[in-house]
């Protein structure tokens, strides 16, 4: 099996995901919240590029949920916080969501067979099912800014070096998944303070959500694999 | 002082250079080839992007060397290739120097205030030439075929390294160059297996050229600089 890492979401063009699993990434914090949202029992995440997409989706019972540059979108119910999302009631009630850098990582890999949601959170459960599916895969780290961001590559290598102990066959992983293995490998027992030296750490603690930070670092706090389904109006589901 | 490192070539733009020392990367093997060349007597490299600029450059005395896919050019002197460069006369010649990425990356980054020219070969002396041009600091990676190469952030990380031990203040580095420190981290007691486990170094032993993964992976050989100058004709030259 073969495994891509993409550096960003601007790396990233739709035909590499062809006849492939997807697996994206966006640890701060558009993925964790998917993973958190699902697990804690919404009935599916709609993840929408614009506003103006996330405001027409949304139907009575769903929340609104997004960021521009880390912080709640003007009327919308929630920001793009898995910490906001553990403090609402999300049970039974779709989540709208839009964010700078997540989502549109989604909607670039919608040409794979399949698309899978991953971060810290879920990492372990997320290495089994891109496996199960037996595709070569591309895991897209979505970065933030247009700029690779530490904490995606630290999940990437999390996600190899499980996959790793998980497959039987030598994964053949490219040069930046390699890498991706040796952050993981050198950070591993430091994961919170690595995701705190990275930009969009600091950004975060900055605008006084480090609380977000504290989450979003714990390692395979959930078992929920998000997927995506439909090709028009995207769904995530924990399937 | 800021550092910021550039995964490879196709993602540099000309407009990061401004005011900033570059220090340029292409372990296998155009840098690497410009310090062997330099510390064993040529009296300057000069990089072209087309072997038809390689030849008009050429004046007599002058060593044509370079590679298109790893493989020396028909009717060269020499490809791009340390080993080869051991092995003949090129003490007071000059070297006519085209290759894939290296010298593309070369030209794409001249409206640096400095370039220097890196590789394992000559770690310790660029870091330390490059905190004393007291500029911000933009590490490019060559990379290969567009794409990243894991010797190149190896490279990366090994400088980030020794400057950081260099350095009385802490450096701001990027969250690219933090991922290239941990690459170095991790693997810096297995650099040969870590470049023969990656693309280009796989695609050499393949072509029968391991002899220079050999000679590339070793650290600090040289205390040679490379630096470039000029702007239109460009010359490689120790300072």
């Amino acid at each position: 099996m073969q495994v891509q890492v993409i550096s960003s979401v601007n790396e990233a063009s739709s035909a590499q995901f062809v006849h492939k699993t997807a697996v994206i990434i966006d640890v701060l914090r558009a993925t964790s919240s998917i993973i958190t949202a699902l697990a804690t029992g919404s009935s599916g995440v709609v993840p929408v590029e614009t506003v103006m997409e996330a405001r027409a989706a949304q139907q009575e019972g769903d929340l609104l949920c997004g960021e521009r540059f880390c912080k709640k979108i003007p009327g919308f119910d929630l920001g793009n916080s898995p910490d906001e999302l553990l403090l609402n009631a999300v049970k039974d009630r779709r989540v709208i969501l839009t964010t700078t850098n997540g989502t549109r990582a989604i909607h670039k890999s919608t040409k794979a067979d399949y698309v899978l949601v991953a971060a810290l959170l879920n990492a372990s459960a997320c290495a089994k099912a891109a496996l199960e599916l037996r595709r070569d895969v591309v895991i897209l780290c979505a970065g933030s800014h247009d700029e690779f961001a530490i904490e995606d590559g630290l999940c990437a290598g999390l996600l190899l070096s499980r996959m790793q102990a998980l497959c039987s066959a030598p994964l053949e992983i490219d040069d930046f998944g390699l890498a991706m293995l040796s952050l993981y490998q050198d950070r591993a027992t430091d994961i919170k303070e690595t995701i705190r030296s990275g930009a969009t750490g600091k950004r975060l603690i900055k605008l006084g959500m480090a609380r977000d930070i504290e989450i979003c670092s714990e390692v395979d706090t959930y078992t929920v694999v998000p997927r995506l389904q439909g090709s028009g109006d995207l769904l995530v589901c924990s399937c």
